[in-house]
């Protein structure tokens, strides 16, 4: 597992949640997805928005996403997000988002995502390439 | 004013609903959005994702909107939206959304776009262009 | 396996697609939620905001949800959502929502959730309670 | 006009912009709103999700929004935002949000909003109510 863990923190807004009081769950799945980002930016010191340039891709698209609601949380919560690469494989790659309040877990996420790059043949198709070794050594 | 009016029905989603158990404001705004999509289309026979190609148009992007807060709506609600063009003008126009429920005006909204076309000169750059009379006379 | 399903069709908003042109994940977690509801109100014959005080429960709460992403979506795609109850247990039940583009699969779902009702002995609590054996009947 | 103002900065997510690879117009109205809560929390010196608690309103209802578009947001944009009340009536006010990117004036914000308990004849309803002086004098 790659040891590499970033944090971040997340108050909970009004806005976020429904009728019943508690965050929705979409909201949780936005939360992943900019967390990857930043788990990429802090691991690879590339702005997030500068990574599919840099990396001579077109982005790494998420291919599954899924999440266990432990616990709920609501409209003023401080939410502490500890995102890291659970495993990489050749072109693909699990990453595991754990957010707790106070000190106790309340979601448990997971993304499958590609490392994604333009047909040489034919760049208007794009698919699964291989991951380079320099960006996983950075999650050490 | 355009006489032309697109009328479409929207059921309130939980999730589209805060903790005070009422539509959360930028929701509305979405609907906006997506109802002058609507509009266009049913209006100029032209499907929303070609509006674009078929008039050689960057877009109608959204300079302004804004919305009044009647009365609320609901998880459950049925709310009708009406829309039209309430203005046209050499590059750009006025959008009037609004919205009921059970007959009683529940939100007015606003939204103020223009017509975008890419720069002969320097494609790289666009900004409001005429609005072809054709296009105009379509909304009656 | 429940044979009840339910249908409805989504015609995607340019507000639910990313820079990338596709549909953005958490838009799919929206739309599995509120098929859900729509899919108890198809087979039970009772308003989705009227499921709590006719079956006397605080809700379905979610438990776990999941997407597998097989194809993208785009603005304007017409996307065919066919949601029914996988299997029901004594007091949870998983969801599954299948969408489909042209009859080609584009994003498989799955939900898991309960059947909360507040404690007799303590009105401040809830939990999962037993699903009616006629909820479950009418599913088919 | 009131002298206070809160400062804060939002990081445009992915999920937030639109296939124009530019913020989505409901995105800056959810930022108004999250604005709004921490503007008051700053001022009054009281969690956002306490203030209803603690002055005994039901809360700060929105009656009117509206934004002018001046430059665009881009996922990665870091943008300030500057909230204020620009103006106190009996029972009403005004909010006033700049975004900024760069230094450069990129969203202008409004919104009304009143101050709303409930009815001491009928605690079913609630209506505007007048703001405390005290709560004014918090804004300078």
């Amino acid at each position: 597992m790659a040891s590499f863990i970033n944090r971040r923190q997340w108050t909970v807004e009004w806005g976020q949640c429904d009728p019943g009081g508690i965050v929705f769950n979409s909201r949780f799945f936005e939360m992943f997805d900019i967390s990857t980002w930043l788990l990429f930016e802090a691991a690879l010191g590339v702005k997030a928005h500068e990574l599919a340039k840099t990396f001579n891709i077109v982005g790494i698209p998420l291919v599954d996403a899924r999440a266990n609601f432990i616990k709920t949380a609501k409209f003023g919560d401080i939410v502490e997000i500890a995102s890291r690469v659970a495993e990489f494989r050749r072109s693909s790659f699990e990453i595991e988002h754990r957010l707790s309040i106070d000190g106790e877990l309340t979601v448990e996420g997971g993304e499958t995502r590609v490392w994604a790059a333009r047909d040489k043949a034919n760049p208007e198709k794009f698919g699964a390439t291989a991951i380079p070794a320099d960006v996983i050594a950075r999650f050490g």
